[in-house]
């Protein structure tokens, strides 16, 4: 019988998967996590092993500062941002990772994608905002996602000339988020680059994005 | 022994696949329905499934009002718009709504695509014209809908600020003229990048039109 | 015992799995065509098929008229601009037809690609050029492809406003020529989005393509 | 019982596969090499030979110079500057050759890709140089490529109006950095086309690039 922790491995290995499907990270540059309900823990790549060399068995257990709890690889080394978000956003349970390229080029000129399609409307209420330039090794990249993203519709950020974080209920939800942010920010790129994207009325946004949340899909279960 | 509701069931299952196949949609936004012949019904995609878990049991049957007649998930949130078309149109027997990226791009600039290739002659025998922008909830997306394709060559409607929807004797159809857009969408918007395609003459457009409408590919039966 | 005709037969077949597998084609929208060596006669596509139906047995064979002699389906629409080409350049023992994207965008605007890599001095020796606008119905694209291709060292022409064909001793050849133009096509077009490419020696482009045609890759049997 | 050097066919044999996959090359347009350790040998790609065809059994052994000595075929036609690079650079144990899109994009115009992403700083280290134009043919290619990366951070060169080469301390590390290239090649390419990408300070690239050397994944075994 599986454990609550086994699950999450499984389902934390087979949503990379989906990185590599939607074409969001080469090699081994992307990553996500969940938190273990009702724990001070979460589960998390293994830094530097290839997509189809992850299996249940190798993804990470760690405490909620890092400390790797079970695991006999290192835990991917963007593993202190994603706990930081863990620590300071309780109603997160997952957060995903990349460098996927047209949110990346966005990130590379500190520009924010805006909402001008109805799709960006429903998924993420508003622009993706953009995060601060902010180097690897202590809390400044965790701290700049939960500064951007505390009270801000989007579940996405474009950290500044590096890439993507998403969060999510689950992570499942942070996955759809990444995926979705690429493909906004690819369509609009493409939209501007033969002239200027009609903007969409705050008020038109604002209904999109409430129907979105609360009627779209199936019952929250089967989403 | 299959009835014409299961195997209509099955075709618009599998027709969900092309959408994956030519990279129209990405996550579970796009649908395909199609009308059930001489009946006041449709075949459509659940809401908020994901395109691999898609079955001919699981597609959902609607009256043309958009009301579940069977199924046990919720119909696809854009089942108002294909109802109203289907009501509207009765020389349509599929409709299909992407948000595809090229095609997307053209619509959140409000933009028609020009009908300066000979490929988009054959198919579309003109530009592909924008429809209003207009919120989900109502009718007012299907009317968009009814409003520019009524009496114009093409089957395909860049909805303004959100995405494509396409008409066609049947579902089939339908999906060919989704993939054709994207792909003229994205011709063209590549040629414009570096320059002014050549406009084709009128003249010219109504002949490649005429002959591909009547002449091309197999008899009926086999296309 | 397969007879040569049926040799020919799976090889055009098969190469339009090279037509899907590098992304040149989408639906029904391109055809690969192979002379029968010391016959007036050449084998191709059928008109309106699906790629993933295509086999040996449902290929088509016709004369150099463009009529059928063996076949259930009728043959590409296309069929009477690769009749053309065999009738008129002997040297050809295969010919492809496809709207690839990037090259149909330079197509579109009517613009040769210009010879800035050293690629495109191996396998092209030249700019690729461009071919008139021509109707189809009659002799006028087959006789744009040859006027322009005769005496060019390019194997690829970007026929105006419609799309590109290539020519080759084999069907392979001209496969690879289709691929090999669209990659180009792409690159070049790529590089002058953001300035102008470096112009290679017009001695230097002869140089390399000297040796490319006469020297590169295994000995003739194997290429 | 397998030799050191069957080991090393069989890894570049499947190492060519992961320039498939990346979409780094088209038709049969790169090559991947090593260096036999402790041998005046490499192994690398036969020319001409389809991707899917290629074999352990199939992969030329070749001295320093560039000779055959074990093979059925030829060598890659690119085999002397692989070879050049060898004996000038004692340290590098793979070098691939590629014609990726935009890295060949970036190429054409002469222009190097500036340092503008984290993951560049990582990977890179510093701006992807180019090197000079050269025919192939005689030692140009291989000594414009050591003579820009000799003493430089970077393991990618672009060699003006050609491609890429990249080397490292195995055929793998070549591999990675010839991915690695392409996809920063894109992205900084993608973020221009609408305005400027942010410079990162050279004070974070130096600290980015020897955290990222020195620190980043499993230990170097695992790597």
């Amino acid at each position: 019988m599986s454990s609550p922790i086994d699950l999450l491995r499984r389902q934390v290995s087979d949503l990379h998967q989906d990185l590599v499907r939607y074409n969001l990270v080469v090699w081994t540059a992307g990553n996500v996590s969940a938190r273990v309900p009702g724990e001070d823990l979460l589960v998390i790549k293994p830094s530097g092993v290839a997509y189809d060399e992850l299996s249940p068995e190798n993804m990470i257990l760690c405490d909620l500062d890092g400390n790797v709890v079970e695991g006999d690889h290192s835990p991917s080394s963007d593993t202190a941002a994603h706990a930081y978000v863990y620590r300071h956003m309780p109603e997160v349970g997952g957060v995903v990772h990349t460098h996927s390229t047209y949110a990346c080029a966005w990130a590379a000129r500190g520009e924010a994608v805006p909402c001008v399609l109805t799709a960006m409307a429903d998924e993420f209420g508003a622009e993706i905002p953009v995060g601060p330039f902010a180097l690897i090794g202590d809390d400044s990249i965790g701290r700049g996602i939960v500064e951007t993203l505390r009270g801000h519709r989007s579940p996405a950020v474009l950290m500044k000339s590096h890439g993507v974080f998403t969060i999510g209920k689950d992570a499942k939800a942070a996955v759809k988020a990444a995926v979705m942010c690429e493909d906004v920010a690819r369509t609009v790129h493409i939209s501007r680059q033969l002239g200027e994207p009609l903007p969409i009325a705050q008020d038109d946004i604002d209904r999109l994005n409430y129907r979105y949340q609360n009627v779209y899909g199936q019952p929250r279960a089967a989403r």
